[in-house]
């Protein structure tokens, strides 16, 4: 076990730590260590709502969220050496849900998917399904299950949902720029086109007062991915996973969070992928001067994880850019993977289990989501891959019909 | 080897077979053959350009290709006691190029990617890349070499772009109304948003007269993948796929073609994958009613082929829903995904390749593009895998910088 | 296609052939044509016993089959500018069954596979199976399914039993000294130790006369590998495999046949595999006194080949070195790879199969066969991997006890 | 993280732990802990020589190493309602090293591969390696490196080399009979055949006294593998497998320990993989009368886990069971690997590595060992598959030959 650079004590809030964490992104975030090129080291993670969704059958915890605290991560990291041009190399050399027992915290011993209601965040189908839903997973090693989801059991690909460089004074100022110009286009939008910088709820690592004031101002949201990775959730983020990262300020200043247990491509249920604490192991190197050298100038390129969880057998579904409505639209993959997703869904519930619950385990379960044809004028087609190992019984289609089953409920809003 | 059901003379061009393909989609194109659940068959494919476009060192073929002709399909075959409402369950035995030897028709023994000009058709990154270029690929066996792209070696995931059933008349009036009212928001865009029917150059199988005078001004373009399946440009749809396939008319009427020797995902360049000529040998079978029994009603979903080559080593890109020129868009996976796609061709051009040359590369070689995140607001994140194992060189980052070399040239046009 | 360099007629022995094959070692056979470097080509092969198998329920053709005639070899090609000390490099660049129309012979559109009687050749469990048996395999495309093996469908890891160079004089020489050795320890055996040169049946291409009578009598036979490669019968020399092979003679004599449409790992059967007659497409190229500055100088070694099936989920099966009588062997791999196929058998007999037919399946199907454990004295420790997906039932054990049913039978002799 | 049911104090030896764990196997040995099918629950083990091997660069600790205290296994847990007949069902949950802080034992952040001395235990090729080498790795995540063993970096295949039932009375007796008629075959064999019953040094868990004394006399070496798994040094029983083991007495009592950082088939060095100490979580079903119905009656079956390291590229290096004096044997498979593991070694020391560096990196590496031919009289064929990406540099044959270095050395006796 390497050495804990950054820790978390689970039983508080992130706002009660000895060293807090930052749930923004600002150059101006000290450092909490400085480290060798070379080195390897932990970093602590808390859960991405802080603990506040509990390990019950209700969703009413995930309908009250506050949007705004998300999300505590740990760091910064200072590299010694690192400066604006370089690649910062960063290995993922070991995740997991918090190592203590059993306890209220998502992390120990149990993680949650969640469906935020429309008017508190949405998701990827939030027309379809506008209220909140919840789904507690059990942890078994490195497999999950859920009482809300029966006949469903998998290993999961675990990974930090965000991990991201600190960005310049000068590229903060562009995306602040180019989101508020979004946002100005429907400023009243539910839900939202884009979230701009909010000091309420703000926490910047140990800064304080005018400078905490300043940068409260101005610092991004941790929301969307950036030029800096951020918030890619990419799920191949696993372990053996290697990121050449943008330098874009003085050490680079590396930062990670949001771990999750698992999550299917496009974490399409927001509020998804299985959310935990736990910890996640570093190590970092540099490639001096490497942007210019390679041309990774816009975003961090990276090799996958080599322990994913191997499965070789799906069912299929296809999505094209005809909306719910049978309305074309032009060349537009978002909607043909929406599209895919939907039509999983329609097919999970003809063997009982109710859409909320399809929902939850398309966002959870090591689903692949794949561009397929992007040119096909007007026609995207997207494709989703369900692997059919993850059910206990056989979800192909064949001439005897569906194993229609009494399939439980997901948590549920009162 | 099957029967053959469908043959072509790869001497000679579509329009002047016995037994002439289909390059429209309509209910009343009569079936060439019709066989019971359970036959196995080969149909004889045509490459999509009917052999316009030549093993040489000039794009200008591509440049004036006429759009209009595409893609020949060979069938429909019927299935006894398909109904409206049924699955149609194919599987993909077998497929590949043209038997005959070194021959100038695209599948004896070589295939070509293209990318189209602005003017004529464009593609993914048509703003960036607006004239046409080319790539000759020689085939060995399952593997793909081209001298316009040396140093680059790779298994194919040989695939049908095309396999499809027959519309109904009324979905086929759902597609002519859809597209018609997408055309009509902008309809002098070059290129366009999409293909409405068009006789000139239409060829109905066996169809004459009146009822092809019928069919041909209302039969639907093959470029777009639809409810039908259609030009999904699935490369998994290979060896050892199984498909279920909606049934829309009294027998099915399957049909296949545009045979790909291998492609990327999405298949970027638009005359892309690597085109060839071939045969494809299919087995059919049939769920009743198995549209309804298991909500497949709108695409067909399927199993993946389980030879695709063996591929596990990535340098993966990362794309957002920001533009070139630095403006954001809310969650647009399409935008994501070109950007990932811009992102590999500035990589491969520190190796030395052109970015023509790196964009025809990734519309051929067996990258993967997946959804990564497509909920965190405003920005979609998409990713591309490129197998490192292609090149016969080390292509990852190191602190050694890139192996830059003269790596020849794609052909363009003069 | 590659030009065909050693054609067969597939209609006639080949004892009748216009270019005979040949069916033993030898460096005097001459080489049916001279290659460059960097060429591809085709050779077409008999299948192992000239056509005397057939498609039908009775094993007798198996318990009656004569030994001294095989295998049929195609070759030998000579390499220009190969000298003994280069290493050959050989990628396997195609394979598949005879291309013409469903026939008599194997590998029209149907193989076998077979278990010889104890009196007649054996196989690796002939204590417990002395007598004949035979299942016969459908082709579908890659896929293969059998009468005689019901609720069983997979696909097949293609690939020639047999690829090689000639021996040099003195090789042989050694290869003719060793096994006499082994032979004169017990030369009655039933089955024998080892197959001494025998004139008889045999088949040089086209040297005649004195020079065949001298090389008939010492020329190697075919059944073992040796340091040349030969009879590896190894499954991943498929598709897309490169092998380097030793020189041993000027222009290296590289020979193939024995094609194999699928086998499992061992070829437990003998007459196993799936056997068949086709097409063979390679490549060769040299590496220059490549056998010492490798330090390959005692067999072949190997990449394999990518398109493999890909199966990822098995039952694996156990054996130790400990024999069917309860006696203890000292760290035997073999007994402990023959212990677990016995126990696979018999699991397999649980869900209805006879024996023989679960014989004949793990001879066939792409099984996994590892070394475990050899160093822990005094058992050693085998493992047979078998995949799950090739039944349409569920082979894992469970609460609910195995879906026992009527299996069939495999052809027995009358 | 699962209730701790067996825990080890890692500072002491495991004679001095407050609950002893066992080194014999024997069916008296009384349960630390009783649990229901269902349960989740952690083993925490001690490494195999009870941390008397050093992290430093001698291997005089492998030289004088005394295996008559091997293995420390942690257990027996029962299991309620277990009885002989059943089949236990055995998840492996987790498997890690120590989670403490770098530490003087091994699983403290690194771990050992040894090679025997031919005079204390010896192992695969201890003719050629007649004396003691070792090599210390040290761990980053799953992934592992070696200052013994420069220019290589692999992800471990982490699993329990020992996991088993207890016999039964009547079974343990027919493991002393049968071994001992082995031992008498040649009782002063050095190394020697099969190690008998030996007191010395024993430790039965809580058994004292008479119970003691009479047990440690007949209680069997943990060394091999038997019916009741045991040694299978399997190194697909890593995360996410599934075991079904036999039980031979009430509660089934199952033991485990000698772990495993990773192993390449075989282990083929004896005090071969890499070693370490750590935790284990497991979960226990029951199959009723499991046994007779699935015929599992000899020894278990299993799932391989599903989160291996993903190699895809190997180079394979084949044998046959001619031994190294050009001795002909009949069909012997561990010849045959012998030989193919002596061809790697070989052609590792043309990059610079020590013959003795290569073995250790086999053992200790997640190679594949597989059965090929084990038909083809009077040769066995073995094959060895090296992934190739575990290397810094390229170890594929080209013309350009071997990039040959200074590749430092293992640790040696002094």
């Amino acid at each position: 076990m390497p050495e804990v650079l950054f820790s978390i004590d689970q039983s508080r809030s992130f706002y009660d730590q000895a060293v807090p964490p930052h749930n923004r992104w600002h150059p101006d975030i000290p450092p909490v260590a400085t480290v060798r090129p070379g080195t390897e080291f932990r970093l602590e993670c808390r859960e991405w709502f802080d603990g506040t969704v509990h390990n019950d059958d209700s969703a009413n915890d995930i309908r009250d969220l506050d949007l705004s605290m998300v999300h505590p991560l740990s760091g910064p990291i200072a590299v010694e050496g690192a400066q604006p041009g370089d690649l910062l190399v960063v290995d993922i050399l070991d995740i997991g849900p918090v190592p203590q027992e059993t306890g209220p915290v998502a992390g120990q011993g149990w993680g949650y998917t969640g469906v935020f209601a429309k008017g508190n965040g949405g998701g990827f189908l939030t027309e379809r399904f506008p209220d909140a839903y919840k789904a507690i997973w059990d942890f078994h090693g490195q497999i999950a299950t859920s009482r809300h989801l029966p006949g469903v059991r998998f290993t999961g690909i675990t990974h930090p949902g965000i991990i991201g460089t600190a960005p310049s004074h000068d590229l903060l100022g562009q995306w602040n720029a180019r989101e508020a110009e979004l946002i100005a286009t429907d400023p009243n939008r539910v839900p939202p086109l884009a979230l701009p910088p909010d000091p309420q709820r703000a926490i910047l690592g140990t800064l304080e007062g005018d400078a905490f004031e300043r940068a409260a101002r101005e610092a991004a949201r941790t929301a969307p991915p950036r030029e800096n990775g951020g918030n890619q959730d990419i799920k191949n983020l696993t372990r053996g996973a290697r990121i050449f990262m943008p330098v874009y300020v003085e050490g680079g200043k590396l930062s990670a969070g949001d771990l999750h247990f698992s999550q299917g491509d496009g974490e399409i249920t927001f509020c998804g992928a299985i959310e935990m604490g736990g910890y996640l192991d570093l190590g970092v190197d540099l490639i001096k001067g490497g942007m210019q050298t390679y041309g990774v100038t816009t975003n961090p390129v990276f090799y996958p994880g080599n322990v994913e969880p191997r499965y070789s057998e799906f069912l299929t579904f296809v999505g094209i850019s005809v909306d719910e409505d049978g309305r074309q639209h032009y060349l537009d993959s978002h909607i043909a993977y929406r599209r895919a997703c939907l039509n999983a869904i329609e097919y999970l519930t003809k063997f009982g289990y109710s859409p909320e619950q399809a929902y939850l385990l398309l966002g959870a379960a090591p689903i692949e989501g794949r561009f397929s044809g992007v040119v096909d004028i007007p026609n995207s087609c997207a494709t989703l891959y369900l692997p059919t190992a993850i059910f206990d019984f056989d979800i192909r289609p064949s001439g005897d019909g569906p194993q229609r089953a009494d399939r439980g409920s997901c948590a549920r809003t009162s």
